[in-house]
């Protein structure tokens, strides 16, 4: 295991720890808990907006809390969900009276963790929470056992957009409900990644080996084969995200290339060439493009490709401003 | 070799192609070469800002042409010079009365060719060209002979500053070398990178050690040896910055935490958390941290620290907002 760290039991105390003295402007916890972190100056009567899961992928989960984005993120150990108490804390934090959205990926633990902690908020503390949950990895068949993974990017900036402009929580749901229903993802894994306290790594592929379709956790995905060519792997990751989102010509998308950790930017433009061709071909016009790490999993190599598919009121929100540690745009 | 491409032969290719289409509302090119890339919209009669060097090293070094930075970067093959040809007709485009200031990294196939094209813009088209290099690599002891790394994007930052409050070519050039006199990074090297044409590692590291001081084309450090903790690796890396600079109690910088390719964010907090520990035990204010990917050599693991000293007139121009599709800041 090569890896930059002090010890495998403190390597979340350590990173949290750094995490809080880089970002003091913008972040603090509650509950003495630094697993429970809060935005600081939040907005009074705006609809707080909660995130969390496991550790190990950043920017996921934490590094988009910030202004236009969300307010708070509960932090589990890498790749363990956070506790119910850790959400619970983190909910009671960021509701000024306007309620809380739960904005979270599709798995077992923070789905448990995360319903609790809305029945607690509820019961004790009179918080009206709602949920929207990520599952845009096409990669498995069934629309509602999908995993989410970097397209949850969109459902954050949607949702934020529209709990800065101060809509009800009811409108701030639809709004992510509306975008997590129109994004899409599927990513290729080149190489595994190691969980610290585990020490060794999590699956393998052979030197010219891929797989189509992983998760960020190394969950299987749906083929496994010889390294193709950049343009030969876009095509077969395009496929099943474009039949899934029924894309019409004259249709609008923004593109998200994300890198898994140990991918370059390099190999993310020669990928985006073909991402480009093959849309244009199609007549769908690409309205904006984000590349870089937005979803990782550690020191894994490998890439996603979403797409969000537009219309005038996603785009609103989609162009609005946001500033957090890991994310800043302007309007665009 | 295992990478996301379609040939080593069309790789730069290819991937200038692909952010050429993905931000086509920033980078155009001249001279019909795509290796000349140029911002759209220069600001006339505004000091023109270039930089280039070898491929690989994204978002190095194209990635901070934008508003309130750079105006144009020549391109070359991964880690090799552009030519001097393509230099000058990017000094030609960026060049609107003001004259032209180039900022790049201290290596022999970049200065060679940026001396010619000051050359030929001075003596054919009448553009007075300044130069700051960047030497920022305190791994080597002779001060002249030190490698430019991740620390030039501070002297970016305060040139590109400068330069937008429409200073002249002799304030932006003393802002830029008193940026580039102020900044000092140390690096370390975990795994190696692997150039597409060449298809092996450049340097081989066992899978339990580390190479101090590596630069970002895998040059010699100062110490190869067993893989450390994070809080003594940081130590090593932090004496001779801080042995470079000659810090006061009560001194303030700028910290950049800068991976190298495939090192986890993760993995630069645990790192910064020893930073803020040995600066706050010296009296060193931080201003501001920086942490992601600035400089890097591909999929090499490993990350660099870089130290900003700053005083009034330094924070001024670091402080104020940038924006370009690898590096957006607001005004701090």
């Amino acid at each position: 295991m090569k890896k930059i760290l002090n010890s495998p039991d403190t390597f979340i105390k350590d990173m949290l720890t750094g995490l809080y003295k880089a970002h003091s402007d913008v972040y603090t916890y509650v509950n003495d808990d630094i697993h429970s972190l809060v935005k600081k100056n939040i907005t009074p009567g705006k609809v707080g907006l909660a995130t969390g899961g496991g550790s190990g992928h950043l920017p996921l989960f934490l590094g988009y809390v910030g202004d236009g984005m969300l307010d708070g993120c509960s932090i589990g150990e890498v790749f363990q969900s956070s506790s119910a108490e850790q959400m619970h804390e983190v909910t009671k934090a960021i509701d000024t009276g306007a309620g809380v959205l739960y904005i979270y990926g599709n798995y077992g633990g923070d789905r448990m963790n995360f319903d609790m902690a809305a029945e607690m908020a509820d019961f004790e503390d009179d918080i009206k929470v709602n949920t929207v949950i990520g599952r845009d990895d096409v990669s498995s068949n069934h629309k509602e056992n999908r995993r989410g993974v970097a397209g949850i990017f969109f459902v954050y900036k949607v949702a934020g957009a529209a709990a800065a402009e101060m809509l009800s929580l009811e409108e701030v749901t639809r709004l992510a409900q509306k975008a997590a229903d129109n994004v899409a993802t599927m990513g290729v894994a080149l190489s595994p990644c190691t969980i610290p306290r585990v020490g060794h790594p999590s699956f393998e592929l052979a030197e010219d080996e891929m797989e189509i379709g992983m998760g960020i956790h190394g969950e299987a995905g749906i083929r496994r084969g010889k390294l193709d060519t950049a343009d030969r792997i876009v095509d077969e990751m395009l496929e099943p995200v474009l039949a899934d989102m029924d894309l019409q010509e004259g249709d609008e998308v923004a593109v998200l290339m994300n890198g898994l950790g140990a991918t370059p930017l390099e190999e993310q433009y020669v990928s985006y060439n073909r991402v480009h061709e093959v849309l244009s071909e199609k007549g769908i016009k690409i309205f904006k493009v984000y590349t870089g790490e937005y979803a990782t999993s550690m020191e894994m190599a490998g890439m996603s490709i979403s797409l969000f598919k537009l219309d005038a009121e996603l785009k609103k929100y989609l162009c609005r401003p946001a500033n957090t540690p890991f994310f800043t745009q302007l309007q665009l």
